[in-house]
């Protein structure tokens, strides 16, 4: 046993599944945060008060790899572990297995700590001192964004979503899952029944708060994949997703 | 040890919880589908396929009680029982408990059998056989309706939604937590930080699908409880929900 590795166990009930019957991106998302808070706490750096000011996790990227979908009724394991720590930044890999040991999924994600009032980034070694490498596990699931620039086609479609009270989470901003959500309620149920949503990429940009209006940006892409951009009224991005279909 | 109750533990992690750091109702809600989904199960009279025929649970009445608020990190437990069973419906009771076995909040809940393809009632001794009586437990948190005719004042306000992806389950209609959850999204977060929303009550009328109009009422009462209509395009209610602050 690798003590640098948490190990959380999830049942997929049946009202965790979404239309299709397979767990749903919401609840698989809120799941991966949990298991990442969990974690960080076990290892002395979970969000809360340290000398009298209160930080808290963000995450800023993250992809998910499925290569199979998992069913209502199944029961899940996801190991995760901090892989690379550097300034404000740590990576985090994730890991999914089914009850048979086998990996039917990875993860990666980069976690920023900022400062709940200021917003603004933490140094890590600063704040945690250098004993923080010593939860560092190096090995890596090797997943990376698709580098290509992303150039919308004429026919991108556009609407419109103002932030709810549903959509902000403990950290007072539109929670890092909600995105997602808010993709994929874009499109039609069909799609996900004729293909499986195995990969989804997000780069998350500015924070969004209660009752901003964003603007939706969706394209199809040259490779089949969805790409859905969040803009802010001062049209900065909040948030950009990729969906990668099978 | 009652054998006719069925005890599920939870534990709010922290993307379990809303805004104000407190579980949110879309998580409460969809723990409480799948207790009741697990126990029905247990008891041998789970969702499924019987005689050819694909046979699930739906609810129809839903009263949700909070003694004080479950904050996040807290552990609780769910008891859950068929309190009666009648036609083709079953009452249901809920008692959530801390770790200490006090009790912080109860919930009722009245639930249909149907059939996934007519989407039409069944009689559940028809179904079950007289056996299904045995599983009753006729203890009740006496929990009831508020049943004053409700009366829109002229101050009324509408908006409209549009049912997405992620609004439907695996019974194929808007989930009966996502009501809650949309309803929950009309108001303010101060709302929230200001009042403790302790009480839910809920009357489900037509199933709604994927792509549906809907016309959302609300309208603020003399005791100053929030009443949340949602109607179909025919003009026939979805569902009607009364919340209570304090």
């Amino acid at each position: 046993m690798n003590n640098k590795i948490g190990t959380y166990t999830f049942v997929v009930d049946d009202f965790y599944a979404d239309q299709t019957g397979t767990l749903g991106w919401g609840a698989l998302g809120r799941f991966l945060l949990n298991c990442s808070n969990s974690h960080s706490m076990n290892m002395g750096i979970g969000m809360g008060k340290y000398d009298n000011n209160v930080y808290m996790w963000v995450i800023t990227r993250l992809i998910v790899n499925l290569h199979e979908p998992i069913h209502k009724g199944q029961t899940f394991k996801m190991e995760t572990w901090i892989s690379k720590v550097y300034y404000s930044f740590m990576n985090r890999e994730y890991v999914m297995m089914n009850n048979d040991s086998k990996v039917i999924g990875t993860a990666f994600a980069v976690w920023a700590l900022i400062d709940a009032k200021t917003r603004q980034t933490v140094n890590l070694i600063n704040m945690f001192g250098s004993d923080m490498e010593q939860i560092v596990y190096e090995k890596t699931n090797g997943l990376s964004f698709d580098k290509k620039r992303v150039k919308l086609s004429d026919s991108f479609e556009h609407s419109n979503l103002r932030v709810k009270f549903g959509d902000i989470d403990i950290n007072q901003h539109m929670n890092s899952i909600r995105y997602i959500e808010h993709a994929l309620d874009l499109f039609p149920s069909e799609l996900y029944f004729h293909h499986f949503l195995n990969r989804i990429e997000v780069q998350y940009g500015q924070e969004t708060s209660f009752n901003d209006h964003l603007t939706l940006v969706n394209n199809k892409m040259d490779d089949n994949s969805m790409y859905v951009e969040f803009r802010k009224e001062s049209g900065e991005p909040a948030c950009k997703i990729r969906l990668y279909f099978s």
